[in-house]
């Protein structure tokens, strides 16, 4: 392994797993699968998006290949719509043409789609094959941490999916270069995210290193990559089939999934709208009694990683409310929401009036004064 | 419970399981669900199928409406051809239309199809939902124990799957009644099965008792679906996930599945199959030095149940032996058959000659006398 390499456990039991942070990682692939065993007679297949193969494709292939492996390489088109049960019907095709079998290995090379559809293809292909992330951008931190996968339903996100563990995380900071400065900021989002439902201190170094992490200066953007899977990982080890605390990982999604959704997907980046949302978790926590500041430093925070922290004035609020209550996160219909007390602490509230959440809505409008 | 009910456990650590075989149980359907504390205010979904639907479904959703439960019941048509992705999407669909939230039910009521789907739209809904599975077949009796859900691709049979338990399983010997003879005969088939490959004592006593089996007597019908239950169970709780053991299960299946597949589904019976299948096993079983009386009495067995022994003339040797080299149970490209060694026990053996399993093939074709 390159000096400089971090490497984290996210603690799962018997199905724990290394993660991988560190630049030049691609080249050693090869190597990684040996050492974790990953069978070199069963064929792999190698999921990656339209927007990703042509730059690392190459690379990763080239470095499976000199370690002994066979690799089959499928690209599904870039964007959301990929999250679909047509594009697992054809990946699952593509295995079985390949001749996975049941000791093959499925990787996924790409952002949060990828790492997601290729997950359930590799959690449902014969009941369950190995599984490798690549993630090639700074928001697939999240969800390369915790095994949930999935693909979308017409009706819902995310809807169709399993719990599946990967064998190992790669994270190599040199596929972060080619990202749009609009994904940086939104993925540095969730990295913030991690700090303020977790980790006060990590707060206060994001918004200390904020330049170095907006330039992707390598041991910056590692070391917060590190204390962001290792959040998360801390929270899910605690709570793999989310009972309860894992809830709090969806700090700022309530409000979030809800612009998402009346923006159309697209517009607004996931990392944005969670912005947005946080900032409306916040000033709920002022509803409740805590400190103003949690919701002013919210606030300052994401404008400081240039972040939206206004709703869109041509999204309607009414749509924003519906949304939310076709949330899945209402259990038995009853609003919830993840509350910020304190900057890098949050509590589950189950009890939250439907008037204030549309109030926050209303005062979070842009061109609307904070109220 | 009414009496004369049996129960059995399915030992698997924290994902265990009961069930229950027994008449008249689909009326105790609703308290048994509030005895296993299945929430009453989140939303149950119902798949079952065009054919078992006028007769059963009422008498389930009255008891379960009777216990306070909301019941939405989605029908797919009859057959392997609903064990789809597009089946999954469209009772996913339902579920999500009928308000199924993390804490729901899916129940399946049917044959191993029924099971199957309903199976995976539980495992697969939000990530994985509740499951109770009410089978009204003799054949399900195998798809109920063990967790295995499925559908299937355009290449390849349950290759799209996942494992997961059922909460607890509800065997209504009054549903059988309703079925064709043929299918009766195919079903006993798998039960005779589970003694072959576990248990002599079980097939003598179903060889003196084929007559109460044929005639769907309850008493005896009763015992043998407990027994082939608990054979499944033992080798299941032994090896949950199939690595090594639990491939014993799939006695007959190599010859059986290829003929399936040649014939076309449908036109053989999957017990019908595997009869064929497990007299060619045990035929194999005398290439290896092993008593040849183990094939006779296991073609005697077969045909005393009326069932199939020999491969339909029309279907081709090399077509038949193409089929088994693409089966999944061919991992890393060897041959693997389960073998009698004794009528009730077993051995998988992964070095069969491919010579042998032809001439097998060959010496079982209709009008072709035993070598």
């Amino acid at each position: 392994m390159a000096g400089g390499t971090r490497e984290l456990t996210v603690d799962l039991g018997e199905r724990s797993y290394p993660i991988y942070i560190g630049t030049g990682l691609l080249a050693q692939a090869g190597s990684l699968f040996l050492k974790h065993g990953l069978p070199v007679k069963s064929p792999i297949l190698l999921v990656t998006d339209s927007s990703v193969v042509d730059l690392y494709a190459d690379k990763l292939e080239e470095s499976l290949a000199a370690a002994g492996y066979k690799v089959t390489t499928a690209v599904v088109p870039s964007g959301e719509t990929s999250k679909s049960l047509e594009m697992l019907d054809e990946l699952i095709g593509a295995g079985l043409e390949a001749g996975l079998d049941r000791k093959s290995t499925v990787i996924a090379l790409g952002g949060g789609v990828v790492g997601d559809l290729a997950g359930f293809v590799a959690a449902s292909y014969m009941r369950g094959v190995r599984f490798v992330q690549i993630p090639t951008t700074i928001q697939a931190h999240d969800s390369s941490v915790g095994g949930k996968v999935a693909v979308n339903h017409r009706l819902a996100k995310n809807i169709i999916g399993a719990f599946h563990q990967p064998e190992f995380v790669l994270y190599d900071l040199d596929t972060i270069l080619s990202l749009p400065m609009r994904e940086v900021r939104a993925g540095l989002s969730e990295l913030v995210k991690q700090g303020l439902l977790w980790d006060g201190e990590f707060v206060r170094w994001c918004d200390e290193h904020a330049e170095q992490l907006l330039a992707l200066e390598p041991e910056a953007l590692g070391y917060a990559l590190y204390e962001g899977c290792n959040i998360k990982a801390i929270v899910v080890s605690k709570d793999e089939r989310e009972n309860d605390l894992r809830a709090i990982l969806n700090l700022g999604h309530t409000i979030g999934h809800a612009l998402e959704a009346v923006a159309g997907y697209g517009e607004l980046l996931h990392g944005e709208a969670i912005a947005i949302g946080m900032v409306g978790a916040a000033r709920l926590a002022a509803k409740f009694g805590y400190d103003e500041r949690i919701a002013e430093e919210t606030e300052r925070l994401h404008v400081k990683f240039g972040l939206p922290v206004r709703i869109p004035s041509h999204l309607d609020t009414d749509e924003i409310m519906s949304a939310m209550m076709h949330d899945k996160k209402f259990a038995e219909g009853k609003m919830v929401f993840i509350v910020p007390t304190d900057i890098g602490r949050v509590e589950i509230r189950k009890d939250v009036p439907s008037s204030w959440v549309k109030e926050i809505v209303e005062g979070l409008r842009e061109g609307t004064r904070q109220a």
